[in-house]
């Protein structure tokens, strides 16, 4: 589905589309976590409104429901400065039996500049922007199983902030790996930006063998998978996506790999938690450390605003061939 | 659940949020509706668009839906020239498990200025008020049968506008008061305004006793209660908040409340009729008198947004501490 | 329910509501065209933003559900800089039993300064223009099986950009008339505007033989129909509105009415081919030719933003009275 020149980069390699963050050259990474940077005001508690955007209309189109990250994108873009329309998919026309590649012709008609894409199906948004016109930036706002990269972006830039050189770290991701397009974004961020120990913890059933290929340790011990770790990552245990078979469970998963103070101690003193919420407290993670000094689970999300609007403004700011 | 001080004052006795109107002292009543007036223009038909919430962000958190507050809610915050982010809570982040202190602190890590909350549970807005991160101010738009201050609000806005004086009224507030968000706000604003005698009317099922404790005198007789008022507040029947036991039927409650041309001339000459909307015709209220020169009801509906504008300004306006 | 004087144009015969393109001016007609026209840029690709109803509140009042509609009219109201409240009025007060007429009075009074209403009632649109504030204008979004003024406008639009003059025209509309109320409104376009030859293509069933009184030629034969046409307008098979009798499928509507390469040889060389949209590919009209260089399809959208620009434009321009 794919055609062989990367379909985010345009001719002078600049990002023209998100739609994963395999194969995104380390200085666009660099660039979109610098410009981040600059929408946060030095003590990072305020986002500043800036009109970058004015003029344009981003369309939020959502064929799968996410009220929180079709939220994040909204304030994003108004801070911006652009015209926000939101389309309940599940209820238009696609339910009048109007293909995928019909609806997006249609709204690029109506002058769409960006189109902000939740599908249910891996690679949608790569089809939508392989066939939008060429005026239209796609970006990824999680597909399927395969990528969520503004997720994996602002954790990168939550690590930098936290950490500041990615090239000493040990991140360890843990919980439900096998569902999670976070972990996917994460491991391929982490690889460019040159972490040298990533490791994969969790259970055999959710944490799949072949990520070894992509250079990460698998372990199924959370005691050896987050031990000496700087950053580790929870990801929600994905209740809604399993099968009973999977996992006894969640009670169970918590003994073995929710994160508690105790687990907690095993990693580097300075160790940072993160998790992309929402949070299911005392299945993968106990209050205690959601609620610890040591999580930034609420700076992630701060962070998320800022690096959102750092991707929209660079793919505004680039032509597509 | 309830700080000893005041929740809704910061230590300069200023408003940083409205969760009920009991406590408000009447100086900050006021200062509200002088507020309020500044957004009306002289002839009282054009709000204008100023951009005192420029660069703000406004979230409409509505747990339990409607569409006409958040209306309002909506429009005064884009008149302020805030961006207005509507949040479908039902279908969001609570359905997934999340509690109702992670959503919001979730939602404070965007940088929310201001929240709306709608809730179904009294005491909900306070309790996301104590707990919400300090630059967070929060406007309580009805929350179960405990109180809905705007509305208060509005309603004592319309009342200044007609009769002037609050100390010479005599105000009949009748029908299913047992149920009333309203009623209840409306009380304890007529109070503290100075309003000598305040009337509760309606049939004991739907007039609770315990109201003579905060000053009102209770009447179970339409007649006795609407004679000689200077203001009438009708009430919504709430139909769908009632089992049947509690009214024979709607019929009934109209013919021995409702009002009617011929009840209403019992009150003085100059009395207004209000209601908060939206009206049943022909069962607390007579089309006649709906759409009669002594009512207000649509005055109200314009007020409202001038009031909810106020209330928006001034909290932006005051710090946490 | 009309009163005598044509209800959508004051008493100098400027617009001031939208309501159904029978009985509009011709000039009138034109200078819709040629706002529209202001807004589009020399080569068609850009509507650019304006400032013409900063300050002004624009409400969709969608009694029947049409994402698509719905958010055109947002577009060309955010591009026009207007304050935009859209109300799911299914959920909304008319569920609680308020009349139609109380809610429009309602929002009226809550300031807004359009209303663009969809509903399947016929004549609602017009009800309500009838009986809300005279600062409100009103744009009929599509009501029933009666009128889509909007629709036609663009229509008409489309035409004039392709073919400059319309008096030397042949015009078929094929497919689903009966239930077309986009087909209603193009056809009094037509007329107004001076076509000479307007004709009704379709089956018995679907074309009502009452149009000849219309002015407007009836054929039941689509190589009849389409032959030496300059314009074609497919209209949408609305299967979600038709009962089973009425067709025998959707493969049997397509071998004798779809719109094929071969029949489209038929019209002129220089034919455009026209669709209100979303198209059913394979029922009313095949891929080939929907994508084919006579297709004017996406380009009808484009202009439709700029048209109802232009609507709101012109209306937000003139008095009531």
């Amino acid at each position: 589905m794919l055609s062989k020149r990367n379909p985010q980069l345009n001719k002078h390699g600049e990002l023209v589309h998100l739609l994963s963050i395999e194969g995104l050259p380390r200085p666009v990474i660099h660039q979109i976590l610098d410009t981040a940077g600059t929408f946060l005001s030095v003590n990072d508690r305020e986002v500043k409104k800036v009109p970058l955007l004015r003029g344009k209309s981003v369309f939020n189109l959502f064929f799968e429901n996410s009220t929180r990250t079709r939220t994040t994108f909204e304030i994003a873009a108004k801070r911006l400065s652009a015209d926000v329309i939101n389309l309940d998919i599940a209820r238009s026309s696609t339910a009048k039996g109007e293909t995928l590649l019909d609806t997006v012709a249609n709204l690029s008609a109506m002058h769409a500049d960006m189109f902000v894409v939740r599908h249910s199906e891996s690679g949608a948004p790569h089809l939508i922007a392989q066939h939008c016109a060429p005026h239209v930036h796609v970006v990824n706002a999680g597909d399927g199983r395969h990528a969520h990269p503004t997720q994996g972006l602002l954790d990168m830039y939550t690590i930098r902030h936290f950490k500041k050189d990615f090239t000493q770290l040990t991140v360890a991701i843990v919980g439900d790996i096998v569902h999670s397009r976070v972990a996917r974004s994460d491991i391929h961020a982490l690889s460019i930006l040159g972490v040298p120990e990533i490791r994969a913890v969790g259970p055999k059933t959710l944490v799949p063998g072949d990520l070894r290929e992509m250079g990460v340790k698998v372990c199924h011990d959370m005691a050896e998978g987050i031990r000496d770790a700087d950053v580790i990552i929870m990801l929600r245990l994905q209740n809604e996506r399993m099968s009973g078979a999977m996992l006894p469970s969640a009670g169970e998963f918590f003994k073995h790999f929710g994160l508690t103070p105790e687990k907690l101690a095993l990693a580097k003193p300075d160790a940072i938690v993160m998790h992309p919420g929402p949070i299911n407290r005392g299945v993968e993670i106990a209050s205690d450390v959601a609620d610890g000094k040591q999580s930034v689970i609420l700076p992630q999300v701060t962070f998320g605003i800022a690096v959102r609007m750092a991707v929209m403004s660079i793919l505004a700011g680039n032509e597509a061939s």
